[in-house]
């Protein structure tokens, strides 16, 4: 039973900047994530885009942000339970205890919910043995660039994210960049629905529209996809070494939206005049994973409604201590003391 | 008259973020402000001073954060009236009318008031002619410790930025660093107390007290203190290149004040369930300036403020628009349409 003050489930940026403000209570944390590292999406889906609304950075990679956030709470030593997912949850006491899936516990008086989105299920085509290739050459989503550099793509979806891949393989990172999409119209950007228009004409993007990939080749690896056009009989294959169907990807809450909290639209709802704290004593709901009239899914939010929530977790914990806010260019950051 | 979308008051890290959530809904913003440069408190208290406790930075100078902050609003072109003390507001129709002290006239459907703790007025020792020599030797805020280096100095004070710098210019900085303290007791964390009591038995610091500066001698700048103890008759002279009385900054609210706001603690208060409004509908007020139940007043929460407050501005002046939060993963971040 791993024993701290506060449990965090989800170690994105904004769970953990949670241990930050903990540690200037001297507060210990422990995060759980079902992703094998910290980050949550910023590493997951997007580490190499660029992200311009992080207060100070005019624009910060999000892989950067998490490595900055990473030695941030560096002196307050947090523990991970990684690549486990958060199932149960039992109050006992004054405690709670989380269980995960994996069979690891943990217990604390304080359990905070920062679990952004949830999971990411990708909308997979329906094609069958799919499954079996994701990783060999099926990508859902694009975690590296540079991994597709020189070589020929094919990219299945109409929504921004498959055109904005496309606009930024087309541009001298791939070989060959192949758009496949089931309609004539796009649900994007209308700038980026031009551009990909442009250079299709320019020869720097192949698309096909009223299109869709229906089966690939492959062997160890893929090696082409067959694609049937409307009112066409016969099938066009396009050789290719990444097929990337970006049909987008669903986020789901997960087993938390069986603890009994309190849930609208997908997401927890907390008392976003007071504390963000959930219905259930003792455990809040920060960042993307929240909700409350006038909610923004923005990393800079959460970062607030950490601050804000861990004043609350500590009087829960130490009700007799009276905490005066403390300012960092005052006291600067110590750690625990051993 | 200065037409804009946003009349911000205020230019400090919070205000100067406003410009950049306005500019992500095509607002533009136009910023008043009594210093000469934008930053506020930052640029102006306490410049080289780290700051640890903004997201994303383990450490960053309040300086920089600044000039970061000025960097990534530079695409939405904010406009500036430095120098001038904004002290009169008046609604005409749609608008908001705000005056400076020095004249200008700013007129927009909505004003944010990001001004901080409001303007500082340092506690002056009672000694006649001090005014003539302030910035001649007599300091009230350290912004630059580097113009102190090599030379000697004599603190007054008893709290935490008394102590503080005093431990900062003993170690190795200044040639003399003398402090001088009305009481036996300080105002300041344990820590601090500890360490100088130690540096004064090392000899690095010369501490007086019971003890009070009285007058100073000085020509064209200052060059000794009289300063007299408690049961003594005799004055002790001590030469000095700086004195700094550090008897801390009483932050006051200024014109504002009489704008018909609700105020509370020398605070405005505000709407935090939903946008940050005041009691004046199309006045908001964020960051320091503002209060709630649970408020903290950190730089990052004033960022998540203007966030949450931009939305509701936007709704305002465009009623019948729909807005959609965009991501600026997604879309990047575009200036205005010339």
């Amino acid at each position: 039973m791993i024993k701290t003050d506060i449990i965090i489930i989800g170690a994105g940026p904004v769970g953990l900047f949670t241990v930050f403000e903990a540690g200037l209570l001297k507060l210990r944390c422990h995060l759980i994530d079902a992703l094998a590292e910290p980050g949550g999406q910023c590493a997951e889906i997007y580490p190499k885009k660029p992200i311009y609304d992080i207060p100070g950075f005019p624009s910060i990679l999000a892989r950067e942000l998490i490595d900055n956030l990473m030695e941030q709470i560096k002196p307050f030593e947090p523990g991970f339970t990684l690549e486990e997912t958060a199932i149960d949850i039992l109050k006992k006491e004054n405690n709670f205890i989380v269980s995960t899936k994996q069979g690891t516990k943990h217990i604390a008086p304080v359990v905070v919910i920062a679990g952004g989105l949830g999971v990411f299920i990708p909308r997979r085509p329906a094609i069958e043995n799919i499954k079996a290739f994701e990783n060999k050459g099926i990508d859902y989503i694009v975690k590296d660039p540079e991994k597709y550099r020189g070589k020929s793509i094919v990219i299945s979806g109409g929504g921004d994210s498959a055109l904005d891949w496309a606009l930024y393989f087309a541009n001298n990172v791939c070989k060959n960049v192949t758009i496949v999409h089931r309609s004539q119209q796009f649900r994007a950007h209308n700038d980026s629905v031009q551009k990909a228009t442009d250079m299709t004409k320019e020869g720097k993007i192949n698309m096909l529209l009223n299109a869709e990939v229906t089966t690939f080749k492959a062997d160890d690896h893929i090696e082409a996809v067959s694609i049937k056009k409307k009112g066409k009989e016969d099938l066009e294959h396009i050789k290719c070494d990444y097929w990337l169907p970006l049909f987008g990807l669903t986020p789901k809450l997960g087993p938390i939206a069986k603890w009994g909290l309190e849930i609208e639209k997908n997401a927890i709802k907390v008392n976003n005049a007071l504390d963000y704290s959930t219905n259930i004593p003792g455990i809040y709901a920060i960042g993307d994973v929240n909700t409350y009239q006038g909610k923004l899914k923005l990393i800079l939010c959460g970062f607030h409604e950490a601050a804000i929530m861990m004043q609350s977790a500590f009087k829960r914990i130490y009700p007799e201590k009276n905490n005066v806010l403390k300012y960092t260019t005052v006291t600067g950051v110590a750690g625990f003391e051993k």
